[in-house]
């Protein structure tokens, strides 16, 4: 296995394949840990884990925060609507004070782009990004490639579609950054405003039309669509949207036999997906959320080992 | 002691005799942690125990989650304001994503009666109830039996009255089916607006009269007036309810010499009770609280511990 | 080593200058436990600490609840939002109730003065006095006065200026208690609106004029412009207070070539204090933070275990 030795986990697109390769790896020793009756490792005890949650999020600070306490760790929920932030301090003042509590790891969501990559050149803790704005969500790619990995074996010429709001998604962004690197073949699909211009230079195709999206696909990743965000603005109606993009039962048949249908929830039944698929036999969205669990075992593992081992000892 | 085989605890109406003396004799062995300067048991260590509350509640999620420390679980908060909830997903969704995070136990508040076993059926977690609706509070019920059993020995033939609005009170009706299958005798009091019609079918007592009511009553458990619930509209006002079915000081002389004073808490000094009563001699009010955190470590340890044999081991 | 007898920690005018110095060493001795890779010690295993907030606040419950993990305690926060007091129960039942859950600690913050005292008289749990009101911010104070003796040394004739709104300062009157009784010489500075009438009978100086202060002064520690709380109607404007009163660069040459810069934080930068004399060689802010939970942690040692001698063993 690779030797891990950076120190942040800021993006996948920084990262080498070999690397994406020893976070699986490790993910997958760590995976046992919870499926044992004693669901605890002590590799992280007596270090200090901040989740800085600036955008509410239950999903994936549940995730972190279970595999924080799952290796021993201690964890410190910063909650951003009643913290310093709101008189009026800095997120590198925020970060410096964190720092000077002696603290390891800080993993960081917030809704600005860059946030997290602003932070690790101003601390001495490990960033780790757990969503920033619409740029990347590495941990989420992470764990869906680790769901791949798991169910296909290799990701070699494997055809994966990610279905949505390709433009607004970090999901996407991390995902084909890190699919690309692993030797599969991306396509994205949505309507024409959701697909950033020149998304093709990224490696991947495009289509228009959710048939020909999944004909021949192994994976089909569908996005969240975000009705809390903007990108409701771009596109007529959810109805409409759910019309064109929704995988439905009718879909059923142009898929592959074998093909995945992948989903990072929380789902909207009836939009993105319809309830059979979403609990059908081809759904292994349930399997994702397990498997973030291992990974974020692993991401947390592997930095705050690293730091350990440079700085403190 | 009775063997402990259910994998949920939704409700006291479907437990055996056996198995509320089953939880209130595993909580007498579990009340002297608390006690000791050590206040921590290994016996849950690498279980994880998530609190889901759609209600908000210090009370009840504090004593939860102090008795999960002690027997050295691993605690998720789930605060439901924060939650995916609010991005629209569904109870069983929500539940069905703790279950692929491999958590044992969810304690779960929901206002809507009937939510915890709605949820039993979707889900391979056990479901405590912390509460559901007007429905049933089984661990404040096993409070105040354990704390009766504590004072009073025994429940054959013991007169135990409830006075306040029985029919939104999910702690009445908990502790009717409780202190029935034990052998005691309960009376129920409050205006007639406030008592469920037919509620004799319940095997219980009725009337109107406080002093009627606490006459050759072993035990008196007062009701907590909810004023942020709809009962307030079921009476003309607090100060004519405290009038009429208040614990004060002229009530003392109606009671039997020995009778205790409970109450779930938190108390409304002045209308259910007065000060003096509150913290005189008879009252165990603080005792419950105590005692809260015994039957609550003593419930996470047989419903944990079941899962663990059944379907982990 | 004094021997540590106190029950509770409210005020630095009630402890005497042995009692200050005993937390100062303890603290000492623990500082080095958040410098090891592994940031923990047993020492209060077993021990429940209730954050108990009446006032939001990140930086101080921070800390504390930092500083109770790495001694093993186990921690309940208590959002007072969401807590019975919003269903009107009373500070005195609150306490009595977690008193009732076999709580050591209490550590607590209230916007009214006197708040920690009044509960010190009705419970057998100890108080920590996390802030009340203007009255006083104890382990402020006692990490101020750490670190001052971690820089110089010895307080003897050390000059010492605290510069802002003395007045509404619960900081400033703590430290003006804690230097005072260990032999160091106080001066404060602020608008004359902002000093409290006959704050000389505490032993301090007083001056409206910074250079003046700040001159001959060993530690200029800077107070908080609190823009959320009161005492912005005591001067025409920010902009106003910070021409008269900021550490800006120009301040530089006035002060003595050893002399350190001190703040509670968070900063409010360009107002208090610039941003090159924040970051500069003179400010101790950030090691502030570090010996905070050094402090905390020896004010909970103290607290808990003198509890634990005393009333359980």
């Amino acid at each position: 296995m690779h030797e891990w030795t950076r120190k942040h986990l800021l993006s996948i697109e920084e990262l080498s394949k070999e690397e994406i390769l020893t976070i699986l790896e490790t993910a997958e020793s760590f995976k046992d840990i919870s499926l044992r009756p004693i669901k605890k490792s002590p590799v992280l005890r007596g270090k200090t884990i901040v989740l800085l949650f600036y955008e509410p999020s239950t999903r994936t600070s549940t995730s972190f925060s279970l595999a924080a306490k799952r290796l021993s760790a201690d964890i410190v929920n910063i909650p951003v609507k009643s913290s310093s932030v709101q008189k009026g301090e800095s997120l590198i003042d925020t970060v410096a004070n964190l720092e000077a509590l002696k603290i390891h790891t800080v993993v960081m969501r917030h809704s600005r782009a860059g946030a997290p990559m602003m932070l690790a050149k101003h601390t001495n803790a490990s960033i780790i990004n757990a969503g920033d704005g619409c740029h990347e969500h590495p941990t989420q790619a992470l764990l869906d490639m680790f769901t791949i990995k798991q169910n296909k074996g290799s990701f070699d010429g494997l055809k994966i579609t990610i279905v949505g709001d390709i433009l607004h998604s970090r999901v996407a962004r991390s995902n084909i950054w890190g699919l690309s690197k692993l030797g599969a073949e991306v396509t994205v699909c949505g309507p024409p405003t959701m697909i950033p211009v020149e998304v093709e230079k990224m490696g991947v195709k495009v289509t228009y039309d959710l048939k020909e999206a999944i004909a021949g696909a192994d994976v089909v990743n569908l996005l969240r669509v975000q009705f809390e965000r903007e990108s409701g603005m771009l596109f007529p109606s959810v109805r409409e949207y759910a019309a064109m993009f929704s995988m439905d039962d009718t879909m059923e048949r142009f898929m592959k036999k074998d093909a995945l249908i992948m989903h990072p929830g929380p789902i909207n039944r009836g939009v993105e997906i319809s309830s059979s698929m979403a609990d059908g036999k081809r759904s292994v969205i349930l399997e994702q959320v397990t498997n973030g669990l291992a990974v974020r075992m692993a991401v947390l593992y592997l930095i705050s080992g690293e730091k350990n081992n440079s700085e403190e000892a």
